[in-house]
């Protein structure tokens, strides 16, 4: 209780999805966390990615979960962090969790609720201030829909509650750029990655709300929840309003990628 | 570790000053705690005042210091909130706090560092997620000054880091208003109330980066600092430099005021 990330939320964190208990792209993540943790200044403990495998193992898990790591600059109060540094706390959880069928075999429905700020220092970080993003998804719920969908302060649309936005128009796929303040996301990249194999255009930009609704495939992607489609976005219905072929193409590419890299 | 507060920054905190160990306008805090636990839609838990007085009585302080009282969601993972809601948590802590003579002798040197949204949900909120106040006072402070400054999305500056900005110019008292996306402080309606009181002209409303420099005074009002004056922004000299006439009249008479109200 008195760890500054309860305190502060003055910390970072990483959600993985587990297979089989084995997690997917544990070093693509460790990487992020290190990253944001230098843009804040935070300190990067010895052996983090020991500590991870040892809570796993310790876990016991073999099932499908989810994978928590959170990093926060320690204990102690007040805004300024103590100088010396403290001692980061690094936490790990892992529990079983699956996936909702539903959101695979008919699609949410999303409402446009809640900000994230482009310009922010912090702008592109898994901080663990997601206040304002659990309001956005309490919101969305609250006017009939299942997902929120965030804007930038330029308007964009820039992801889910906790998930980066895809959208395919005219046979191209786009998704918001790392500029617009979105979380730089691992599934994200495998997606854009898997499009060009393909020998889908895969394009980074800025995405106006209109456009959703316009679209012929809306989709979120996140490190849990993989490729979930969106056939509705403020009441709208997007496309025939049901899962399309190329959010189901990439998530088959997905899911054979993880089966690959895994060895399962 | 496994409350929402800790996770995910999931709660609103609030943070008082204890003069002899007894907290000034402990109503008001838990007023507007209460206020924002119904906008992100967080029970009030019962009993919160008897907790509060509880946690102080045990305490044993009787100098001065600061009383943390923190309010989570509860214990659980994932973004969506348990349904039915699980127990909030409410957390209190005193511990003995005092201001830096310095802070009164000479005053801050601020620096432009940091951003708020005035258009988030959570506008005006103390939610737990500080880490871009926190990694703005970082800024700040590798830029040689000893405070933040953080403007909004339109680009007016709101406050320092966990503190609310007024300024005089002209004779006049100006501080932003609420809509511009900040904290309703405390110490902040204390000020307005005693200025209007000595006759002095208020004025809320939108405060342009360049006026700061131009300003006769500076200064950021808190709960555990009271008032702070701000004598340089971004380099640049404010007023004489030095504190000035305004703030320490308002200071004096924010004094007087709680020595009124807790009878010391």
């Amino acid at each position: 209780m008195e760890d500054r990330g309860f305190l502060l939320g003055d910390g970072l964190f990483e959600t993985l999805r587990l297979y089989r208990g084995r997690p997917f792209r544990l070093s693509d993540h460790l990487c992020r966390l290190q990253e944001g943790a230098a843009r804040v200044r935070l300190g990067w403990p010895d052996g983090v990615e020991a500590r991870v495998a040892g809570a796993l193992a310790a876990s016991g898990m073999e099932g499908d979960g989810a994978l928590r790591i959170t990093l926060t600059r320690g204990v102690g109060h007040g805004l300024l962090p103590p100088d010396p540094p403290g001692t980061p706390t690094l936490h790990v959880v892992a529990r079983p969790w699956h996936p909702d069928p539903a959101w695979e075999e008919r699609g949410l429905s999303a409402h446009l609720a809640g900000r994230v700020d482009e310009h922010a220092l912090t702008a592109g970080l898994k901080g663990i201030g997601y206040l304002e993003r659990i309001t956005a998804l309490l919101t969305a719920r609250e006017r009939g829909a299942e997902e929120a969908i965030l804007r930038n302060s330029a308007g964009a649309v820039v992801g889910g509650s906790a998930s980066n936005l895809f959208l395919v128009a005219g046979g191209r796929l786009r998704t918001p750029a790392l500029e617009e303040g979105i979380l730089p996301g691992i599934t994200r990249s495998v997606v854009l990655e898997l499009a060009r194999h393909m020998g889908l255009d895969a394009e980074e930009g800025s995405l106006r709300p209109e456009e959703l609704a316009r679209a012929d495939e809306v989709f979120l992607t996140s490190s849990l929840r993989e490729l979930v489609p969106v056939v509705a976005a403020e009441g709208t219905r997007v496309g025939p309003g049901s899962p399309g072929p190329v959010w189901r193409r990439l998530l088959d590419a997905f899911r054979e990628r993880v089966r690959a890299e895994l060895g399962a």
